[in-house]
């Protein structure tokens, strides 16, 4: 088993690259001031990311005194990276450059009952169609990072979960993809990847917590800029913490899960069990379709839908305030596609039970904040995960910036 | 707001301090090999921990090559702190030498309604007491750490709730007692003392959660040998998630916590509501007694007792499927006076709920194992965090070691 790493530090790569995107346009004098590496150390990498094309010069400025200081820029389109967010219900994917800019994006339709091999030649079909249509070459695309559920074996690249076919459970799913596609591919739990897509390449270095809803619930911990990991990545599973302990069974071997009780499955099966509320809003078709308009019932008026989704939303509130009491964090952010239509319910509620409950509300205040990319967050974050991976895990020395197939 | 800190390292004299604890007797140039630092770091760190007395040099040893390498050991007389744990219920105060090992330890009553100056005087006598039967000399001792209930504004020493009373809100805590003592005082969570005094001043490095009952119940957690921090150092407050969303309000403001429903007070409230048990294992003491009694009943058979017991063991094993789930944890050790006697029945509930229903049971396992030392691991905790606090804290240009008063 892996441990925990608090140690994990962003090296010098990523944090020259960081500097240098938030800045725009920036001397190596200000990128040593700024990351407090020495000049010897910015020199190198500054070479090797005008090697491999990230950085070019731009002119020079004159400084106050000494020599003209030459200026640094970032080339956005030197690579690419693509990000995918997959479940049963839901998918998305995006191509991001390296800048941080989504430069294509496209939903698709989750994995359903699929089996891997067919889902996966789907994704990699539509990763095709995605880049083509931004005319992005594949030699500049990095790799693809696949946010999805757990549990994962993040270094095996793959799922630990016979979900939704048996077939998926210790499926090679990285390594298919990355046969199917030509590039490297990373997972990441969907929840996690919504986290460090909110965090963004920004180099903010900021502390919170993401509530994270899609297909299912989950749940992401971000401190100073780095994704909390636990022992194998599986953590902050929101999703399945019990809020009802002799609630129902779930499959997961809990009782009285929040996903169960406040899930868009769990809404979708109440409101199908409202034979007026189905008819008039006109349910039956898939689980997102139906969860989709059963908020649009809600932000509408419709007093039965209104009482399921406050009743979703107060699940989630729960949660939410034991993810504040063990992880002390000062601001949470709601993300997934499940938010898009009835977020400001869930914040409302949330906001509400933080303010009367959190344990630690008197020591600091706790802000929910919808995330501005509700439905895109997750595969976001997969195209930020794949860039930070190469950059984070290499050092100048060990060999070519973009990982070989 | 502090910002949580994943960067927060272990300084050189800490770091060389833990390899001499634990090596015993070691050169200069092993203490190097274990630590990573230059042999200018090692030898600046050992001058200053020998003019500060706590290491010595004891003779040398021939090396295969080169000079011969003088030893180097602990002086574990060299100084001590203190540590208490307090909480409504429950006191115990423990001397810990350079060592790491207590010297001394007494147990007193807890807070129970008494005023804070009332109370801080109470343990400042019972200190000098505990440092007196020691034969421990004031100037030897570095600090106290006080462990105990949260929310805690730990930078300023002062608790931020009116428990047990109004008064208590605020007051300046840590001031007060080293005013009274003439000794540096330290204020910690007590369930994260716990898991401090767990990990020891091993420099093991390990990662862990606790689940920590005595008067009440909390959580701690340690990554990589250093406890989880949050915003505030006020997160792992297990004792007040819920886990009945619809249970009874609680006076944290949160609804079905796992203390109201689980806790020593809850349990003993339920068994006060049947004449007969309380009439048979003879209750109506104090808190303390009586959970204390009702444990003893469960173990020696007592069906009643035992019903009691094991809904309170429920409970906790709710809330450790939910403490692992959030951090991803491969251990959790049980500490508190709580679980001196029906320790096993904690231990074996949380641990088929474990196995049964954890997330990432097919990642890893998760080992629950009782504390060896129980009823003093918060204690112990107060008083390694103040060893740990004075060595990370301070460089070695920043002053004197001993903190002045």
């Amino acid at each position: 088993m892996r441990k925990p790493g608090p140690g994990a530090r962003v090296p010098t790569l990523a944090a020259v690259l960081d500097v240098i995107r938030e800045r725009v346009s920036v001397s190596r004098v200000e990128i040593a001031e700024a990351t407090g590496f020495t000049a010897a150390t910015i020199t190198h990498a500054i070479r090797e990311l005008i090697a491999v094309g990230f950085v070019r010069e731009t002119g020079t400025v004159q400084a106050a005194m000494g020599t003209p200081r030459r200026l640094l820029e970032l080339e956005p389109s030197a690579c690419y990276t693509v990000g995918i967010q997959l479940d049963r219900f839901t998918a998305t994917g995006v191509v991001v450059d390296l800048a941080g800019r989504i430069v294509a994006r496209s939903t698709m339709s989750g994995a359903g009952e699929r089996e891997p091999d067919e889902m996966l030649a789907f994704i990699a079909d539509h990763v095709d169609a995605l880049l083509a249509s931004a005319a992005i070459p594949r030699d500049k695309v990095l790799g693809v990072g696949l946010a999805t559920y757990g549990p994962q074996d993040r270094a095996a690249g793959v799922l630990m979960t016979a979900q939704p076919t048996a077939s998926w459970l210790g499926y090679p799913v990285a390594a298919t993809l990355a046969e199917l596609l030509g590039v490297p591919v990373l997972i990441e739990n969907d929840a996690t990847a919504a986290a460090i897509g909110e965090e963004g390449l920004g180099g903010r270095r900021s502390s919170f917590g993401t509530v994270y809803m899609a297909g299912g619930i989950g749940g992401g911990v971000v401190l100073d800029g780095l994704p909390y990991r636990g022992a194998t990545s599986n953590g902050v599973e929101l999703g399945h913490i019990s809020i009802d302990a002799r609630g129902a069974a779930c499959s997961c071997g809990n009782r009285g899960c929040v996903e169960n009780i406040g899930g868009p499955t769990a809404i979708v099966r109440r409101a199908l069990a409202e034979p007026d509320l189905a008819a008039r809003l006109r349910l039956g078709g898939n689980t997102v379709a139906d969860f989709e308009r059963v908020a649009r019932g809600a932000m509408a008026g419709d007093s039965a839908a209104r009482a399921l989704i406050a009743a979703s939303a107060d699940a989630l509130a729960v949660a939410t305030v034991t993810l504040v009491n063990l992880f002390d964090l000062g601001r949470i952010v709601f993300a997934g596609a499940a938010f898009a239509t009835a977020g400001p319910m869930y914040q409302e509620a949330a906001q509400a039970a933080l303010d009367r409950s959190v344990f630690m509300r008197a020591a600091h205040p706790v802000a929910v904040e919808l995330s501005p990319q509700t439905s895109d967050a997750a595969a976001i974050g997969g195209a930020v995960i794949v860039l930070r991976s190469l950059l984070e895990t290499r050092t100048t020395t060990s060999g070519p910036l973009v990982v070989a197939r």
